[in-house]
């Protein structure tokens, strides 16, 4: 790409997964952050200052001087990257893209939004022509908002995807194994989870009935939406003690009969547009499958393809249902802010930004 | 109970089930520790020398000074457990059978024989009715193997027991998260699991497939054999960062309709023959429903019953299945040793020992 | 003890080590809870429904129905234990206390005041001569504080009893490696911890080089207060992923000399005052010296003694001091709760109460 | 360099430090893997098929298929690198050297061999002077024993190494948190160490006594050998639940008095040998002070500077000693491959290679 980096901001900035966007942005080719925003609280302060630096290393040199700004227009940028908590990522960006920024968001907020995308690059990029009728609905002029899943959807929706075109996905049974910082800091006590599995997340399987069936499903240009694909999913979600990766065993019942080797020639045949298009956060291949009975395993296998590929493995017949395998993502990067950047980069190599 | 203390055994008794049994032994007002037997490489010390205590506190007074004998005939006791690995315990439980002694085993090597109980009292005490078959076929006079499933088994078919009394379980979909524990000593090595999940257990799927519809088959008088429940079982072992304690995610398809209310009553109903007949081990109730959205959990909730009432918690519809809910046991107690002494309480109380 | 039990409250009651009181004072002989008391966002509701109960198991039914009450004059008992943090326990205690409560105080508030008792049974019973002279001193008619000292310093302070009076302690450097629940709830994050070791604990070296000269200084009747040991302590305190019991090594440098066998000795025939006169929480021995070269260790040796006993182990000459050992007590029982009740039950047994 | 990278051997490969040899050597431009060698269970293999990788990621394209060949010389490389256990290194390094290679060991073997040098390339450089003297001494043409310290050693005696050479380091007392990993594979049992700390590493205190001395000792030209420092090092070694990296808590008495702020410049303006002549491996600075309350943490800064720099904090006055401070190094890359890497690297620069 030869043009000039874009200008970007980061709303959250100071939090966990504020943290990881400014850790991405700052080697990404394509971006240059000129403004982060968090709460009041911060706001006034240096960077560096504001903020606690908890990913492993050392705060960027190239944001450690800049002021904290407060979450609203106003930012000297052009397009903005939202960690910021849902309740408040809800009317803030509609602000941001009301005054004209492009909004890549990791909060739930407006991810079931009829007029929203709710994107995976690899998997639905022909939902972005929700944009024009998003801008046309709202009154936007430039600005627009633009989702990605949340941190467990992402992983099993990536795995299911080339199921599903090949053999049409019905039914799926997910048990998943969810990682610490998917909490976000504080977060979860570590009383809570040391020698401990908690069975419950706030919120966690309802957002994993519905963002898949979003995100698979069509975009119908007669209707101007996307029709949810038709599927049942029954998610049970645990937390764990571990601090990156999302680990999930899935069951999946078929429209039409695949062999165990079919199925894994699926995932393993999977190609991904904004590789294809040079976006720099793109990894090929986007799905790994291992062949060892005992992988994906969180801790050894999350930072494949630097976060970016999931792994999937111990693909074999279910008894019940037709296959069963596990899945593995990095939840802070493919499941957060690696997702929203990839998003922000499809637009940009569709000529979009 | 007026009688003496019975005098027993322990086969593989300075292993991790075995300095289990020796602890729950040792307060058993039905039982005394007469005999302990271990690996030729042990034998001829004192137990406290031969083995590394690795439970919390001591090795109990009573068993320091027992010396080691070798896993053979020639025991100083009526009956012995038996925390031998599988391959070994194959031979050395028939020998001990053969030779006179009750044998009660935790080990997998004859759990599917046909003419052997798989045990659990609360669920198929009426499976003690293959001891005389057993007898008969195999020539043993007073010596019988009697066993208790395997780990992951048991909490899940304790949670089946009441559903598939009064509804009718066909399809079980579940998902463990299983303690390190389980792997004995020294077991799962810490770089394998801190930080880690590990999405396999080596032969648990099999046991997990097979062993819940033998315990909930119904023994056949005529056939003279237990025709095993008709019940397609999933199962997906996962193993955690825990030290106790075995985590499931269980979905269910029942035969006939039952709304939450009914499942949540089915479980709380559920009464416990060993209980009734005094047996020291047994607990009231067996099953703990839970109320809160985030219980039972691994740590918090594996002791509950001194180890030996497993919690159900999160009742609630599946959106594949009918209903899903979580279970917690105690493995190595609940499931294993506190297990195989609470089948010697039972038929003790029955007037079979 | 044939009176009545001692009607007591609890202060802080929802907190970590509030729970921990409510859980040991539940099955105390000599106590009975009739009030419990904690911030205003939870009184008035019934304590069960106010706090989330955290330790393993249910919240006694003893308190399930006690209404939450404010933490002021006015609870329905005549003593009362302190869970509250430092900065509102200065206050309250000293308003409780001259409203005629007896206030044994987990909190640091008061620990370093002269007129105050820093009590550890075993170690100092005589400071009790201190609350006449508070009493006169503050204008109270019959109510006291009594403080327990910090987490860290009480095992510490225990192992340093008996070489100090056998042959004086000089010198002691101290490491500590502390448990999560020393941080309270919700405490640490879980993602400042796992995989992780933090070495620094926030005021915990400053009481740790401040507590243990007081607690073993001399009560000089003459002068009406205690005068510090003079001893030089260097700390450096750490947080680890355990759940309880802190673990440190210590190196000390005696005035008169003495062989390893000597030390060992010390330890061992350390006798307990409040156990002689049969407090219900006393246990004996007050320090359990191991022999193994790898003990005491944090999870197995926690719970010796109910939790009340300290384990010291690796007693042997250091290379630059004059001996070196590790000492592990649990920190919410032997230095918490645990503490505070046992300073309780001496004043009663001695007739104080 | 503009030579041909050197070939190498790796003695040990498949094990956890051998695997850490061949992932940063797989990447290393002065030297290429030519060889790997392992116990005769796994020779003749393909390391793919031999190796179990258990770091992050896959085990590197270059060597998967290179046969697993005995432990003896006919190797095909100029220079090996030995993670063999001590008891096999003995002998076989000799063996190695003898037969022509040099060989960088891991290995404690040799480590106090009068005629063999300890090695920190930043530290004691010229204590390769000891090569020729060993050549003559054993009659060897162009092989040599070059060891690196142990793993705690190594990030204590850089720590010491400016204080010393600007003050005067006459007494150390350091207590060890250190990491799994420092055990090897499988090494620490899970149920040894979850929620537990283990306060005994067998022979690592003896290490700790004499390898700084020996490395800070000053090369005689006169006598041919190593003047070990006078130095009084009292270690207390802990295991922790952490994957990577030694955190180690340290006071020191000086024989020249200075200030924290004297210390602090000290460590700061340590220069390195190794990085001033361009070895890829060496890293600027050497070593890094945190000024946080709370840092260096184990799992936050163990990989700084590619895990070669080793992360001083909380330097501060000791009570006892002079001064005090926390050190950090990982123990498996600065502690151990990456280590005995950079002796290699400095031998080359120097043109001994």
């Amino acid at each position: 790409m030869n043009r000039k980096p874009i200008r970007v901001g980061v709303l959250g900035a100071t939090g966990a997964v504020g943290q990881r966007f400014i850790s991405l942005l700052d080697t990404n080719p394509w971006f240059t952050i000129t403004a982060v925003a968090a709460s009041e609280r911060s706001t006034g302060a240096r960077y560096a200052d504001a903020c606690t630096w908890r990913l492993p290393g050392d705060c960027p040199d190239s944001v450690r001087d800049l002021p904290v700004q407060p979450c609203e227009p106003g930012l000297d940028c052009d397009i903005v990257f939202s960690a910021l908590p849902a309740d408040i990522a809800r009317d803030v960006e509609v602000q941001m893209a009301a005054a004209g920024y492009g909004v890549f968001s990791n909060a739930s907020a407006h991810r079931m939004d009829p007029d929203t995308p709710l994107l995976i690059p690899e998997v639905n990029p022909d939902h972005l022509a929700l944009i024009p009728i998003q801008r046309e609905k709202r009154g936007w002029d430039k600005g627009f908002i633009v989702t990605n899943p949340n941190c467990s959807t992402i992983g099993l929706t990536l795995a299911l995807k080339p199921l599903h075109d090949a053999y049409g996905v019905r039914i799926v049974m997910v048990t998943t194994m969810q990682a610490l910082s998917g909490a976000g800091y504080p977060g979860v006590p570590s009383l809570d989870i040391l020698d401990n599995v908690i069975p419950y997340i706030k919120g966690e399987e309802e957002k994993m009935i519905q963002e898949p069936r979003k995100i698979l499903g069509d975009f119908v240009p007669t209707e101007g939406k996307v029709r949810p694909a038709f599927m049942l999913i029954s998610p049970s979600c645990n937390r764990v003690a571990a601090i990156d990766g999302h680990l999930e065993t899935v069951s999946v019942e078929l429209e039409r009969e695949a062999a165990v080797e079919e199925v894994i020639a699926a995932f393993r045949n999977f190609t991904s547009l904004p590789y294809e298009l040079g976006c720099p956060s793109a990894v090929n291949p986007t799905i790994i499958v291992r062949d060892e009975p005992d992988r994906p395993q969180t801790r050894r296998d999350r930072d494949a393809g630097n976060g970016m590929t999931i792994t999937v493995g111990r693909v074999r017949p279910c008894e019940v249902l037709e296959h069963k395998f596990v899945v593995l993502s990095h939840n802070t990067i493919r499941g957060a802010a690696g997702a929203s950047i990839l998003n922000a980069e499809l637009m940009v190599a569709q000529g979009m930004i």
